[in-house]
């Protein structure tokens, strides 16, 4: 399947590189949830974070620092850096191609801190324990 | 400096682990946003995505989709996975230890999709370029 990344990355469909190698490419989000927002792809499609292998995963996502600094040197106002996948169509997933948002962050930049929400008084030791032994049990 | 996931990673203080390998330590986090909220975290201590070099971001980025596959598989009313490292005070970081966020998503969960902001219609063409460019210049 192609989608607009993999037309991105043969450079049928234009974008504003910031990064490439043999297994990466960095571009602008044409969003820019603020400004900077770089979104980083494996050339290789693959669709989601479940779909890395090992050798992938480490090529690909050794980049996210590298590519994490240059964006924040690029500009004295940023003070914070968010970095977010998204996997599956519930998760915001919007281009079944594995991305990565380097989202810059910026005073009083009006965006929402994700994942602050905090259940834990809904749990007990026995159910934070049910769930970890759950996770354990896969690997 | 010794911040609390130093002391998981010692021992000193007990977690819901649910992997652990020479390089990473992943246990879930006590808010459970939804549940399997898991946190990967570097035994190393680097504070945060600004720190790593290349083989240590090779061997604990690498370990985020074995983790995120087991997280998945561990209940099958996970339908998307978000993964988030928010870097600096700004970006929401509240341990000076670096970590990643794996946020299982359910139907209806009610969490906001983060990243959905679009800025798109502020830009021109050659808005983008001059922001592209100035990342592309620190490499």
């Amino acid at each position: 399947m192609t989608d607009i990344f993999d037309k991105i990355i043969s450079g049928e469909i234009p974008s504003y590189k910031v990064y490439e190698d043999d297994d990466v490419l960095a571009f602008l989000d044409l969003s820019q949830a603020t400004p900077g927002h770089t979104l980083v792809i494996p050339k290789k499609h693959v669709q989601d974070i479940y779909s890395y292998d090992d050798d992938l995963s480490a090529k690909v996502l050794s980049k996210l620092p590298v590519i994490a600094r240059a964006v924040k040197a690029s500009n004295p106002k940023i003070i914070g850096i968010n970095i977010l996948s998204n996997n599956g169509a519930a998760a915001g997933q919007s281009v079944p191609h594995s991305h990565w948002h380097i989202i810059p962050r910026y005073q009083d930049d009006g965006l929402d801190l994700p994942g602050a929400v905090d259940h834990s008084d809904e749990y007990s030791p026995s159910k934070y324990e049910a769930v970890a032994k759950s996770i354990r049990e896969q690997f």
